[in-house]
Formats: C-alpha cells, sequence, structure tokens
C-alpha cells in the first residue's frame, strides 16, 4: 500500500482530529503516504483532496470539531456518485481508506467496497457511544464531561432558586450520554430511551421528594426519550404539580464542540493508528475499537447489526444515588 | 451600628458568594455581628436568619449560585409582609441591611426604608448588567464568559459542518451579554434590543456573505431582540436561503451558574467591603458601584430611573470585525 | 450490619467525594446507619466522628479534594494507637468500615482487622493510578485531564516562542500520568520510570527535530523519571544544544484538586457502592475495583503486592506520533 | 496610507490574536492591505513578511499565543539591523506597522521612528498589566484567571490536608496578578514587589492564624517579591513554624497560554481597530489604551517613563477579607 486517503463523515465529534493526526503520522512513519478528502463521501466525489503530512496535522489534536470537515453525502447514495468517487480515488492513486464516522458512513464505505474494492478500516468518531465493537467512541467522554460542566452550573441556579430543571441532553437513541451525567451531575430522576420511564413515575418521584421537603431537583432527559423530550416533560409535570418551579435546559450542539478530553485524545490516537495498520494487514470493512483495553478489528456487517447494550446496573446506580 | 444583614434577591449569579463574605468579613473586621437572610425578602418575613462569622463563608468565593438562596415574595409588596419584615428585624436586632440584586430588590428596600427606617445599602448582583451606578454587575463577566465558551465549542462544529447557527445568549433588555460574545466568538451578526436590526438585515448580511462563500456563520440573539427570538429568527432565514444549513442554541440558565471569574470575585469582593462600611458611614437607599475604577455609591431612584447606555462603539465593531 | 464508617486517607484525589457520597446514599438506601471519620486514621484515633445522612453528602460530588479531610498517622502505626482506635469504632458502634485511599491505607486495614476483627473494604483514591485490581483509580482521570489543560497552555507559548518545554507531570513510581499527556498533548518525547530513558536519548531526538527544522518542543517528564527530574533534564539538554531556548514547569499539586470528571465521578459512585454491598456481602480485605468494565474485589494482598503494568504500546505511540 | 505590517514582540500574551485579528479586519475594512511579519524586529530584518487578508485571521479570536509567533532581537539594537529592517520594509511597500508588545517594544519602535520615520502605533501586550497609559493589558485578564483556577484546585487539596501553599504568580515588578490572585483565591497573605512585606510578618500572621484554629493556608507570592520567590519564604516560614505542613506551586508559563477570556478579546478587538485607525490619522509614536472606558492614545515616551501604580486599597482588601 503506497496510498491512503483519511475522511470524517456523519456528526463531528470530539478527537477526530487527534484519529486523523494519528492516522497521517502512522502511514508517515510507515512510509505511505497520505490524503485528506474533505466533507466526506461528498468532498470524495468531488475530488476535494489535501496532501497531508506530519506537519499538516501540527497543533491540532486538542482542537474540536474535524479539520476536514464533514458532510452528508445523497450522491453518494447513488451508484452514479460511488463510481465518481471511484474515480477520483484512482486518479489519486488511493488504494486503502480510513473513515471516521459512525454506521452511516461504515454502510456506504461497506457498499463502496463490494462494488469498486477499495478497502476501508472504520474509526468510531460519534459523541453518541452507540456502536458496537468499542467499549467508547471518539467524542463521547468530552460530550459527556461538557454536558455535565452545563449541568453543574444550572446545579448552581437550581439550588439558588429552589427550582426543578429539565435539562435536556444528547442521545437520540439511548442514554449513554445520559446516565453519566445523572449520575455525575447528582441528578434525581433519568429518562432515557431504553426504560420508557412514563411521565407518571417522574412526577411520583419528584411529588415524593418535595414532601420530604427537598427543593431542588434536577431531572436528566436524552433527547430520544420516548415520553417526549424536556420542554413536554416539564410541561406535564408542572401541570401535575403547579408549586413547583419548573425550568428547561436543552444543552444541544454545545455537545459536540470543545477541546476533546485526555481519554478522547488517547482512544482517537490509538484507533488512528490502529486503522492504518489493519489497512497495511490486508483489513477491509471492519471498524478498529478498544474493547476491555484491548485493540479488536469488528465487521461493519457487527457494527451495523450488534446492539451495544446499556449496562442495566446504571440505572440502579441512579436510584440508589438520589436517596 | 451593632448589628447588620444580608442577603440575595433577584435572579442569582456568579460572584453573589464573594460579595456576601466580604460584607461578613467587614463587618467582622469592625466588630459588627452579621446575620444572613436566607431566600432575601420572603426570609425576611419568616425570620430565616442565620449567625454568619468569618468561617461561616470560607470557602465559598469561588462558589456559584447564592448561599443565601434567593427568592420572590409576593408578599413583602404588600404592607403587612413589610411589617412582619420589620418585626423580624427588630426581634432580632438589625439596624442595617445589604441587599445583592437588582432594581427589583432595591425598589423593595427603599419602600420599606421610607415605611420603617431600616437603611439598606445595595449591591448589583445580577447578570444583565443594566444598572446605572456601576460599570459592570456582580456575575456580568462570569456570564459573558461562560456564553463565550459555549459558543467556542459551537464554532467547531458550526466550522466542520458549514452551518450557521442561531445562538441565543441572556439579555431581556439589553445587548450587554450578546456584544461581547459576538466580538469574541467572532460571530457575524448580533442582533440586540437596542437596535432592532430586521430579520431582512440578518438575511441580506448571510446572503452577501454566502456569496462571497463564506460557509459557516454565527448570529448573536439576545433574548429580549425584538423581531423574535434566535428560533423564529432561524426560521425565517431558513425560508429566505433554503440552501443554508441552520441551527439554533439556546443557551440558557448555564449562564447564571458556574464559578466566578476573577473579574467578578474581585467585584463582589469590593462592593461588599464598600456596603458595609456605607452603612457604618450612614447611608442608605444607595447602591455601592464601581465606576472608572472609583468606588460610587448612587441613590436608588437614579439606579431605578435611569439608564446605562450600552457604548454605540460596539455595535460598529462588530461589523468591521465581520468584514 | 448496623452502622459504618467511611474515611479518607493519603493524598486525595478528585471523585473521593463521589465515592463518600455513594457510600452514604448506598448505606442510607440499605438501612445501614453512617458516620464519616475525619483525616482518616489520626481521626479514628481521636474519635472525630460525624453522622452522615442523604443530605449530608448533597451537592458534594463535583466538589474536588475530601469533605472528610485526609492526614497521615504515626499513631496507627503502632499498636498503642490502633488499640484506640478500636476502642472509638466500638464505642461508636462501627462494625465496617470503607477506606479511601491507596496501598499505605489498605495495609493500615489490614493489619487492624488481623488484630481486632474489624472488616474493611477498601476504595482505589489516588490519582497515580498504580493499583493492581482496577483499571483507573478514582482521581486518575481527573489530574491527566488538568494536567493536559496545563500542557495546552504552554504549547501555545512554546509554539509562540519556538521554545523547548520540559513539563513534569506526577507519577512517583509509574508513567500512568505522563503516557496520555504526551500523547494527547502533543510531547515529542516521555520520561517515565518505567523506561529509563537516558538524556542523551533526549537531546539525540530534540537535536535530530531541530535538524528538521522544528522549532518547539514539549518533553514530559513524570516526577519520578529515574535520571532526574524536569529542571535537571532541562539543564544538562541546554548544555548539549546550547540554540534550544529551554523553560521548566512543575504542575505539581494542581494535579490534585479540580473538579472530578465524568469517569471520575462515576467510578467514585461505581466503587461506593460496591464497597459498602461488600461489607454487606461478609467480604473484609478486598478493594473494588472496576476490571474490564465488570465489578471486581481483590485481596489487600493483591493489590499491595502485585503490580499494574502500563501499557507498553503506549511508548511505541508516542514515536509514531511524533514522527 | 495603502500597506501597513502588523507585528508581535516580547512575552506572548492571550489576546495577542484578537488583536491581530482587528488589526487585519479594521484594515481590509478602509481599504488598506495588511501584512503579518513573522517573530517580530528579528522577522523584520529577515524579511519574514505574510499577507494577511480577512479569511487569514478567520478562527483565530480564541487561540492563545500568537500567530505571528514573537522572539527576541539583538541585531535591532543594532543601527545595522533596523538599516535592514527599515530596507524590508521600504521593499514590501509597508508605509506603517502596529506593534504589539510592550514597553521594550514599544521602545525598539520609537528609536526606529526616529533614525527611518517609519510611523508605529502600538498595542499593550502583556500579561503584567504594567503599562501606563491603558487600564488593562491584552492577556492580563486571562492571566489572572487561568492563575486563580490553578489556586482553586490548589485550595481543594491544601483543605483536604490542613496545609499551607505558597503559590508563585508572575508578575517581575508588580503584583498586579498577585492581588486579585489573593481577593479571589481567599488568600490569607499576599507578597508583592510593591509593598516589600518581610518574610517575619508573613510569620506572625501564619501563626495567629495556627493559634486561631485555622488548619490551611494560601500565601500568594509574586515571582518579583523583594524578599525571595515562594521556595524561600516556604523555606523560612517552615523554620520558623515546623509543624506546618508547608507546600510549593509555582504556576509558571501556564498563565501564557489559553485561550483568551471575553474581556482580553473585546480588548484586543477594541485596540487592534483603534491601532489602524490611529494610523490613518496620522498617529506615530503611541500607544492605543483603553482608560475609563475611553480610547486613548499614550506617547511612548509616556508608557516608558511614567509607572502605573498598583490600587493601594487592594491591599487593605486582602487585609480584611482574611479576617
Amino acid at each position: 500500500m503506497k496510498r491512503i486517503a483519511v475522511f470524517t463523515s456523519g456528526g463531528d465529534s470530539p478527537g477526530m482530529n487527534a484519529a486523523i493526526r494519528a492516522v497521517v503520522r502512522t502511514a508517515t512513519y510507515h512510509g505511505i503516504e497520505v490524503y485528506g478528502i474533505m466533507r466526506g463521501y461528498s468532498g470524495m466525489i468531488k475530488g476535494e483532496f489535501v496532501r497531508l503530512d506530519s506537519a499538516s496535522v501540527s497543533n491540532t489534536v486538542q482542537k474540536g470539531g474535524t479539520i476536514l470537515k464533514s458532510a452528508r453525502s445523497q450522491k453518494f447514495m447513488t451508484k452514479e456518485g460511488r463510481q465518481q468517487a471511484f474515480d477520483q480515488l484512482v486518479n489519486n492513486g488511493i488504494e486503502g481508506l480510513v473513515a471516521i464516522g459512525g454506521n452511516g458512513t461504515f454502510t456506504g464505505a461497506m457498499i463502496f467496497e463490494e462494488e469498486f474494492g477499495i478497502p476501508t478500516v472504520g474509526a468510531p468518531g460519534t459523541i453518541d457511544n452507540d456502536l458496537y465493537g468499542t467499549d467508547y467512541t471518539i467524542g463521547y467522554d468530552t460530550a459527556v464531561n461538557t454536558a455535565l460542566e452545563c449541568i453543574d452550573k444550572i446545579r448552581d441556579t437550581a439550588d439558588s432558586h429552589d427550582r426543578c430543571f429539565f435539562v435536556e441532553v444528547m442521545g437520540r437513541d439511548s442514554g449513554y450520554i445520559a446516565i453519566p451525567c445523572a449520575i455525575g451531575g447528582g441528578a434525581e430522576i433519568v429518562m432515557i430511551p431504553e426504560t420508557q420511564m412514563s411521565v407518571d413515575v417522574v412526577i411520583d418521584t419528584l411529588q415524593t421528594g418535595w414532601q420530604r421537603s427537598k427543593t431542588s431537583f434536577i431531572v436528566i432527559v436524552a433527547e430520544g426519550e420516548e415520553e417526549g423530550n424536556a420542554t413536554n416533560t416539564a410541561a406535564r409535570v408542572k401541570e401535575a404539580i403547579p408549586q413547583l418551579d419548573t425550568r428547561v435546559t436543552v444543552i444541544g450542539h454545545i455537545q459536540r464542540g470543545g477541546s476533546p478530553t485526555a481519554a478522547d485524545r488517547l482512544l482517537g490516537s490509538q484507533i488512528g493508528i490502529a486503522a492504518v495498520e489493519g489497512l497495511m494487514n490486508g483489513m477491509r470493512n471492519v471498524m478498529a475499537g478498544i474493547v476491555d483495553k484491548k485493540l479488536v478489528y469488528t465487521p461493519f456487517t457487527d457494527t451495523i447489526n450488534k446492539k451495544k447494550l446499556i449496562n442495566q446496573s446504571f440505572m440502579r446506580m441512579v436510584e440508589i444515588l438520589s436517596v
């Protein structure tokens, strides 16, 4: 393998730059040339290729976002688009790809490989942590810490005013972000997609707390929670317990940005190295991940079809700790 | 003066604890006893008094929120409520008050003084910075820095995805928070109550930028902006420029909390000292503030009736810097 | 078991309060009374016991340090001291202990148990991460992130001035803190006790970089590194490469403090719960830890005698990434 | 004026990039071309000029350090060096300079103007805040907040272990950084060059506190304090009060880096604009500053010869607040 390319695709996440840097330097270390593809599959089709060397990624490991930018591409979902992408890769002499993203990204890479034979090794870059094949995804730890810092600030004002805050954190399909935010943020209740807690249970819990003369509360709501988001839940709670002074905060995109934590820089670096060395060893259609401290390569078919279940013991922890 | 009391009222703000600590230690330094009144006027009526000494305020200067808690009191707006408050103060031997809050707080104090003769010196505690009689209010600097840190994170993701973010910051009646966020956050546009910029101007500016191949934008919207909040503005912009990938983030109550900045700890300390020494010197119905580095006491009638205008040159700065 | 006590001992670490809170609330949840012992074994001897209930630990999960304080006790190393400690526990009806600390703490607990039969379950509270029986110790993740934030700031000025900084991080016997700081901080070299890299190698590496027209460098030095600390190393490098503009920063005790990260709050909580439930299940002389996401109890004899080796692949990572 | 250049010189400080950005965009706004000179006077002599346009400074306002780098130049202190610098400027068509730095920088600019007539307007870029002609220098607010965050972390561990920490902050000739760190950090004592407090007074104060059963202390020492730095002071205190558990932390270069605070971004922006518009209005040998919220231009002779005295009332504040 003489020349490879790296790109980021799907939602950006902190630590992607650490992964890009590791890809570039590992390739350089092994005498392989590296190109960056701007804006994911969209840039691959348009031929937005940039030669990257060791110096190109200096002073990037601490940066949020992705220096290669990200975008969604409708065109890559068509055979014609993929043909153009393939032509661009061939014209630029690219023999292998490192794709940093999530399952949407990997699905595209897998179809592409079947059609055109270009091998891809994936790196799990998403704040959601809902990818099978790795304990943590790149960006997850930072997103949780960012959300938690916001919750710490909210607790200051919740406590000063004896209020009940409903804080919505990211996580469309899972409570991975919500759970540590609830445990680490001293929340009374956490509502996550996995458990489908009814608003009635929330109301009961708050009412019990109120009667025990607890005066301020924090309820963490994952954005994908079944019964409705933070705003709806807060409205229904307010109706049921009018004396409660309720407020809503949606943390939103703040969770996507910021300088990556040590854990995300380390993970991004480990996986970036592993992705390049995986390609060198002839791997394709696999995602590099860390499971139980060990490097593992998981077939895209597994990352896409298998579900990484949230540790059920965490729900019990929230219950015990809000006693 | 043998014994005074201190309380916080209205919205909490970072640095209130620095002010409380300064009040307690200054009084102690001068041989005056201090009580803390919990939950503002509400606690004054109910007699929620706590004896504070030097040790009570150890390790509080760095804390967000207010250790004395805050609340709004309907009852203090009645003569009967104020009579009860007065009785409580008399029973506890309180001869003077330090009120940390905003104009609502000071209005109450002024009426109370007219009726019952208890002198109050005020301290400007609000994140909004819209109080006449001081260059900065306690909490303002922290709120701006908190909002700015959020905007920095948003810029990471805005830039990675070529998006246009509408970020709503606090400031119901003024652009004091929005302006430094726009200048320091590298925003293209800032919408504040003072200028009533129309959404059409926003659309024009974004369209011009887009044509100059600028791909990511940040628009700061003060929550009190005339034409509608961030969500409405974003919707109208999206309608006018459909190719723009718009997103909205409302920073909200996160801005109220957090450990105070150095400036807010210093200001809270200066004003806390000044408030006590003002009371000792026979002052009443005045707010202690810092104007042009000098300590000034401004009559409540002025802080309530006069308006501190935002520096118009800042609007020009935003225009120049987003060139 | 009707009543237990919890204490912190040895160097403090961020997340100890999360563990204390979890101990208190778990005991409360199971109907067991909890006492806090101030200042570790020293307070145990003196009888500094405080009744803790659920409210005692409200709003502590985000705090650095330990609300129970820590101290070293010479007296507990004597039989007489331990007898006094035992008497205090008996007088207070304490039937089991949760000891948050490191191997010094556990050694004391083990001797104490042999002599007096009071069972102890340990929780790994130290920033050093050098305890066998858990992947991470409570406080480690925060210390690494704190050091990394310092290094990020140093890189700003190193880069602006084309300087070579030697940054000393904590880790008397191991490179656990130094390694992720080097990888995540974009350092060129890392000197840790495990590898005994000679200063000559450091000089060679810097000289090679200098010749490749690299102008700013960061060298991470673990405080226990064999050849001498950052200051000595810097002096020897300066002698060998006089044109290099060298500077030294010792991060020091800053690494011990600060609000714990999400990971440390979560870990402290998990282990605090496990410690109490371990005691309830009749365990003694074991440390609760998390290994490969699973809760494990490791005998004190193992935590004390076995060594948790640093992942050798990390050294290779530093080499590849500084290409 | 058709073309100007901007450079940074002396120690770097956070907010310099905000000033550079403002210079570039203001010039662009007024139709003036801008060049950046790398590495201050050194780069001016060598001709390290870079054309800067609006896009060159995108996404820099939040970055620490200086994108133009800084260096000290022996050669510029010679007539020959300055002749070369002048030739480079003439060859590049530069008609005016914005110099971001301190008095060393301005002295060079003044001599240069006398000899060669190239006008310079200065911008006060230094963390030390010891420049006459501006209330605050660019970088000061960030440095204070960085130091204060470190002190907050140190207080966590000081308090947990009942220790006395001597924390050395920057400020070779003044206590500008030390004072707000002491007030905002809850320090018991502050040693600054201006007051020449003897170590005996430090010992007395600590002994008095100790007898009042105070157990943890923080002493802030400005690096330029007369009696010796933190390490020496700590040693002498330990000798006098052996029961005190003393520790030393030197915050050092960490204070120079980091993302600038809102205040520094705003100040850098204001002054960057003012510098360009000053040049356009024919000014030379003046520094732009903000005094009492108003823009002022102060002759270099004044910034160099006059001393900005520290507010004496701050020393009294430390005394009162540590009661």
